[in-house]
């Protein structure tokens, strides 16, 4: 913001002819991706509510100079980022994103190429475990429901995917800026009930099902970073039991001091976005910094 | 079918009062499912081609009196089925089943209800990986479509999985009854791309996340079967790289000796199967007996 500030004085001081020029050079210095903002460009996707929004509220208020793109469905009607946005408007954009439309993450993609011209980070933050009369997590086999495999894969795997495929451009120009970070990072939430070597209870098949698959696609765009020497690197996130609309049918089985607040799992999880290094990527993390296991 | 004959026999010889009686009774003991069939009844998923016309072919070759019911999306053009027929005719049925039309999941286990009662032994051996103009195995993140992600995850991981719902009663008798096996048996092909931590070299997208997933469902229903002490188990296959029409176009890269004959690989699956034990449940094995990772 202060880049562009200064940029902007600058502009303003400076003889008609000259500004026309600089204007041209100015459009094309934002649309050549080339311009850099001071304290980099985060997205969170999956903005509206839950663990995303407190994402938002956090990026903001511990990174004075960043920029934060929050996507979300119904940006109409996320009361949560509408306030952040009050308070925080000149840092805080809101675009609506829906990862079951790939035409919605494509005009994302164009308004933050436009826009920024480049990515730091990108937090996949959306997911669905249970939607009233929709989604139902599976007590057991009898009750499996293709309808609900294919949703749950829809959203919590092939949509968060999409959205690195659309962003990947704008990662490895942010990925070589200059912030803070020497690489650009993609955090996708994944769950540790995706886990397959941690599956001891059973159930909740459509869910278990499309985090595993989110690991495995993770992993697998890590390893064409990595091949390809992109400055970029992929991890994912166990966010411990939060306490959000996600988890609360499920709450009652919660050993106690077990439900973290999205403040606590949020502070953890940008410790470790923010001390992430090349050797991390394609690791999946729990909220303590602990791997586990696929 | 040696039973079936001789109570055929048995039933000709007794009065017209006592047939009829023992009609119902008959009738009652089909549909209680409690029918063994001598050697036991083998259902091979995916059975027109490649690794699953093999099983069906050394099912009957190797199980003298075991029945197996091969199933298949078109029977009438099946013709390696079709002459195994011709060959095997009492101890073969094949059934029409397509995993992307429950309906004929649903029916096809009704017909092994009515005929047999029970079910000692799965093999899920259907699979995709890449068909002509409709599904690609990605090379890099910007090929990655949602339809071709979406396609292979409900043909690859929600197929199987919705034929092991509707067969589970079936194994259930299954694992009861007294064949050489202690337990019913259900064996998924899936495949060694599908293994998160052994994924080294990325790409195929579609195809690792449906296998990742295959595994992910495949473990969950294993943890079921284990609490509900069901005499099932669930065995997650690698049959190596095998010569089949799945693999033709990937061959070129193959080393030398590591292109696999159908015969051998389904030799050495099936002496996997055959040795599995109830502390195998929810494993994943390459054709050597060595576990892959998850
Ligand atoms: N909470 C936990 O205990 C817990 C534990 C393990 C893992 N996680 C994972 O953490 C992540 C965040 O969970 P949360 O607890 O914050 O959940 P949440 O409060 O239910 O929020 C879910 C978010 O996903 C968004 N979303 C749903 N469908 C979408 C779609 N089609 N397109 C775009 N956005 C969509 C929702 O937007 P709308 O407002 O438009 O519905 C909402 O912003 C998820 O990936 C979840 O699986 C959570
Ligand atoms: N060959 C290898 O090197 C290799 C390596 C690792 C794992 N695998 C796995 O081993 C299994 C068998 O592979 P393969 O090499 O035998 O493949 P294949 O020769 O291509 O045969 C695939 C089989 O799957 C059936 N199938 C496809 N779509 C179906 C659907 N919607 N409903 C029912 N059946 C369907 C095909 O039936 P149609 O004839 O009707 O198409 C065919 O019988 C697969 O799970 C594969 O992923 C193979």
């Amino acid at each position: 913001m202060r880049i562009l500030l200064l940029n902007q004085r600058a502009f303003m001081a400076t003889p008609l002819i000259l500004r026309s020029v600089a204007r041209r050079a100015s459009l094309s210095f934002f649309s050549s991706s080339a311009f850099k903002w001071e304290g980099g460009v985060s997205m969170v996707q999956g903005a509206s509510r839950g663990i995303g929004l407190e994402f938002v509220k956090q990026l903001l208020e511990k990174n004075e100079k960043g920029h934060v793109v929050a996507t979300c469905r119904n940006p109409d009607s996320a009361t949560g980022l509408l306030s952040l946005k009050n308070k925080f408007s000149e840092r805080l954009s809101i675009q609506k994103l829906d990862l079951t439309l790939e035409s919605t993450i494509e005009a994302c993609a164009n308004c933050i190429r436009n826009k920024f011209g480049s990515l730091n980070l990108l937090i996949n933050a959306s997911g669905i475990l249970s939607i009233p009369d929709v989604l139902q997590p599976e007590t057991t086999l009898s009750r499996v429901e293709k309808s609900s495999l294919l949703l749950a894969y829809e959203v919590n795997a092939v949509g968060p995917i999409l959205v690195i495929k659309h962003m990947w451009p704008l990662l490895k120009v942010g990925g070589h800026s200059q912030t803070k970070r020497d690489v650009a990072i993609v955090a996708n939430l994944s769950a540790r009930v995706g886990s397959i070597g941690d599956n001891r209870l059973g159930g909740w098949h459509s869910y278990r099902s499309s985090k595993a698959a989110l690991n495995q696609l993770t992993k697998t765009v890590s390893v064409e970073f990595a091949r390809k020497k992109d400055p970029i690197i992929c991890i994912l996130l166990h966010p411990g039991t939060v306490d959000t609309d996600l988890s609360r049918p499920f709450q009652r089985n919660v050993p106690e001091g077990k439900l973290f607040t999205k403040e606590f799992s949020v502070q953890k999880l940008l410790g470790i976005i923010n001390k992430a290094k090349s050797h991390d990527n394609g690791k999946f993390f729990a909220w303590d910094g602990q791997e586990i296991p696929w």
